[in-house]
């Protein structure tokens, strides 16, 4: 899977981000007509029988990736990450029952800031200041009395940081954004009553949230919210309430059999360490030159942060990496500097070419 | 445009229904690498200087297409129509300036329905009456006084209804459903506030709504509403607040850019024209064996629905017309019968096909 063809370069953006080239071959291969229904995928009626097959075949394999059983569901929700901030406390927070939040980054911020707006969101934790560098430990989550959920985002993309433990809640229902590592590791899925991940940066194409919740924690939703806004709307009608995103969740099913067929989560995160481990070597191993953002204890598999000595160099480094076929790695603008966003589906050998390419620009300026 | 090829059928699904083969291959093309940019057009950043021409062609095209100026914009919303008929009613009714709404089928409905589980809705017309076989007049639509808004459904995919006039609300704002005829004729579309379609039925992939509207009408959202939920969100920040379904957008350009190069919204008309009219023929010279739903006044061109002598003969030939290369005519449950969807990228020659099989079927039946 490394060679790079039909002129393709090792894609590091933060997502929408880089596709496993076989998916892409296969998406090409089906266009036209889709397991020869005489249609294109894109055309092809939500009722029908071949859609029906791929959209559940794919919710399947999620749950066989996760290892969880039939108390289970997986949801496929439209309007992003930032609509499951929305729909996460208008479902399961009240102005009595508030919601938890752990504060690690820009989208662990943006999520408590919807229940704010709604009068119902309270901070369990934070590492704002210093600048979001580590995430926060067991010891410092101080959850309200009478919470209704701590949420917290699992991986910070623009930080760079991954939370290494599941926190422990005890009766309080756990939920999480997983949008920038799910599927990346073996996690007790179980020990969560709802995951969500905008899907376009470690498993398709921009365009579906993935949802993965213990059915008996989302069945009964208000019925005073507008019926696309209730989880248990796309609980009780396995997703098919209102026509959905029929290409995203297609390709989310041959990436989901893409992982099954690469080991599965276990293997890739194997793979991930090994990929972020050249990267972060190259850093570490730069005498000052590559500072990274995270703290070591908290750093990502996903993606990684560094600063350059100077701004200018930083753009030098953007424009020369592109010439070797390295492309996104510039930071999110609140961070600055580098960022390498190294998702499953980026191959070790892009890990390596960036970090040789590291190694030498150091040596030159 | 009109030989089948690779093994492709005619396609008369409903939505998500037949897009230009001509688009296809095009979005076949570049699966692997972009415009040069060496990444999938699903891999691209939409942060990006190449997403951004994407986006901003297709906005330009269909406001072109619509023949409307600068006051009004172009937004990409995820969550189908179903959202939207929440949403219309989150941000423009209250229970003092309620809602209004002409029920003319299904999907008219259940925007209704939504205004109604918040308290904002009133019906300012109905045909539900004999089985929506037709869209209610301007002298049978009566406005409550202060109406926040006056909602239509502009086609009735089910019903194969469609407004042949343009209702006057004095200085209600008119606000229209379009998802099934979105771009398929020329209309004063300046008479309408807001406009919304979800694509897949006439204009792209299932996964995103266009949203045409007056700048005027929708800078102001309430504050008390979920970001994601304010239509300011999305005019404010170009519908790049979080990730747009890139994908979706981009297929959707392609298809405005298709309706340009063949003659733009007259063009379409014509031709839509001319393609229901021979299936129209092929009822109405029929001497009674098939039966059309609608009230002739009301006939959709869009969506051409009729019943056969029994059951029976409907389920043989649905079965028939597939082995002719005629593919989901099957009509919707709740009308029965056949519907045959004839949107833009229908080729004359589908609806010929079909007009022959509908001939030579009644004469052997």
């Amino acid at each position: 899977m490394a060679e790079l063809t039909d002129g393709r370069i090792y894609n590091f953006n933060p997502g929408p981000a880089t596709l496993p080239v076989e998916v892409l071959r296969e998406v090409q291969s089906e266009m036209l007509n889709f397991n020869g229904s005489g249609m294109s995928i894109l055309e092809i009626s939500h009722r029908a029988k071949q859609y029906d097959e791929v959209h559940n075949a794919a919710k399947a394999d999620i749950l066989t990736l996760m290892n969880l059983g039939d108390d289970y569901d997986v949801l496929f929700i439209q309007g992003g990450a930032s609509l499951q901030f929305a729909m996460v406390a208008m479902n399961f927070a009240t102005a009595a029952n508030k919601g938890n939040y752990i504060l690690s980054g820009n989208f662990a911020e943006r999520a408590y800031d919807e229940a704010k707006i709604l009068g119902v969101g309270e901070i369990a934790a934070s590492s704002k200041e210093g600048g979001y560098r580590h995430i926060p430990t067991q010891d410092e989550i101080k959850l309200t009395s009478d919470a209704a959920y701590l949420h917290i985002c699992m991986n910070n993309t623009i930080y760079g940081t991954e939370y290494h433990y599941v926190p422990q809640t005890g009766e309080v229902p756990l939920i999480a954004d997983m949008s920038s590592d799910m599927l990346s590791r073996p996690l007790d899925f179980g020990k969560f009553s709802l995951i969500y991940a905008g899907v376009q940066k470690n498993l398709g194409p921009a365009g579906v949230v993935m949802v993965v919740a213990k059915k008996s924690f989302i069945e009964n939703s208000p019925a005073t919210l507008p019926t696309m806004l209730r989880y248990n709307t796309f609980l009780k009608k396995n997703s098919l309430y209102n026509t959905p995103p029929a290409f995203c969740i297609y390709t989310v099913g041959k990436v989901a059999k893409w992982i099954k067929d690469n080991g599965g989560l276990a293997a890739m995160q194997e793979r991930n360490k090994k990929k972020a481990s050249v990267v972060y070597d190259a850093i570490d191993n730069s005498d000052g030159f590559y500072k990274g953002h995270a703290d070591k204890d908290s750093r990502s598999l996903m993606n990684v942060t560094f600063r350059l000595p100077s701004e200018e160099l930083e753009k030098k480094f953007v424009a020369e990496a592109l010439e070797h076929k390295l492309g996104g790695v510039k930071g999110h603008r609140s961070v600055g500097g580098m960022r390498a966003s190294i998702y499953n589906a980026m191959p070790f050998e892009g890990c390596e070419r960036l970090a040789a390419f590291m190694n030498d620009f150091r040596k030159k300026n």
